[in-house]
């Protein structure tokens, strides 16, 4: 078989692939400011299926923006989102990004308590009392543990990610989310990961960002 | 709606993950030493295409354990897999995990040559003259230009772990790698990532790690 490389320059296989994935999606519309979120989200993962199962709440990404204009830092429970995640644009409106799952008193704490790390993570970024936008990209239980919070009234995140990824109370963990009025982006169903996580907050960012001429 | 959470243990969710996946793969059968990878696959990614698009070149498996532990390392073309990779279990055998993308020297030869920093990293790990694995989670011209080595015979990888994920060259990039002689696990078409970068190391190295009881 004669393989044939498509000739496109470095700097143009993104604009590229966003044709392609526009051209895929053939006559589906997006309200605009989630389409350039959606259209991340397939571009990151070659996989159609996010153009369903992205969940937004009202006004979501507005209030995500706005947020981070203010100085929001993004708390996740990935390290590996946490690693994707464009610190850069975050930085210029004094926001950074966080993870402490890696934590020698988040991993002692859930040990002793018979709980997740990630649960203990959010209790960690709870306690900051900092305006914060919590992404979970891996652990369901983040968001179980989230959902009480919001529901307590004690912690309220300026938005909540929620696109942990797998078969255990995955998907019964975003729709706790999705009860509660807590503005969210929700990957419906099991899908999910630390890549589609930082290329949500990415999106959000690069949306802010001029320089990128989206 | 009710939402009822499943209640499992925290140590018990991947094993009860992976007892889901094997039940919805029905008699799906694969050869023993890629089971946990495809399996692995499927658990990072909620994904079972990743039962079909995986392939494996003769042995790759057995070669890939065999160089990590000669001390093989491992250089990827994405901090996020990097972010993702197990050091701890790599690092028992003398290995590291290299990501070449942000360094200063890597970008000012991109720019000034035109290529992409992926291509610019494959060549940085080619002049390191040392045994190593390959992870290419984003690009696609780090493939091509794996290739281009290989078939020149100037760097030949252990491994070549080939799952960029997108719409530009990424299907052909990986078909070039299963025409050479390379060991490979590549994922056949669009679909892989930064995140399948990672899960398809850390399968390698969980199966030598006894003390997860694989």
């Amino acid at each position: 078989m004669k393989i044939e490389l498509e000739n496109v320059k470095p700097m143009d296989i993104e604009r590229r692939s966003f044709e392609i994935i526009t051209e895929e999606l053939k006559d589906r519309r997006f309200p605009k400011e989630q389409e350039l979120i959606v259209k991340r989200c397939i571009h990151t993962s070659a996989d159609f299926d996010y153009a369903d199962n992205l969940c937004f709440s009202e006004g979501a990404v507005e209030k995500a923006i706005a947020a981070i204009k203010r100085g929001a830092s993004i708390v996740t429970d990935t390290q590996m989102a946490k690693a994707g995640i464009n610190k850069k644009v975050l930085s210029r409106y004094g926001g950074e990004v966080l993870c402490f799952m890696s934590d020698e008193d988040v991993a002692e704490d859930a040990r002793r308590q018979g709980r997740t790390r990630a649960a203990v993570s959010v209790d960690k970024a709870a306690a900051l009392g900092k305006e914060l936008i919590f992404v979970a990209g891996n652990a369901p239980t983040a968001l179980v543990r989230l959902y009480e919070h919001i529901t307590e009234g004690d912690f309220y995140p300026a938005l909540v990610v929620g696109v942990p990824v797998g078969f255990v109370n995955v998907v019964q963990s975003k729709e706790l989310i999705m009860e509660t009025d807590v503005p969210y982006i929700v990957a419906r169903g099991r899908k999910g990961g630390s890549n589609i996580a930082a290329c949500i907050c990415n999106a959000l960012l690069y949306m802010m960002d001029s320089d990128r001429g989206y």
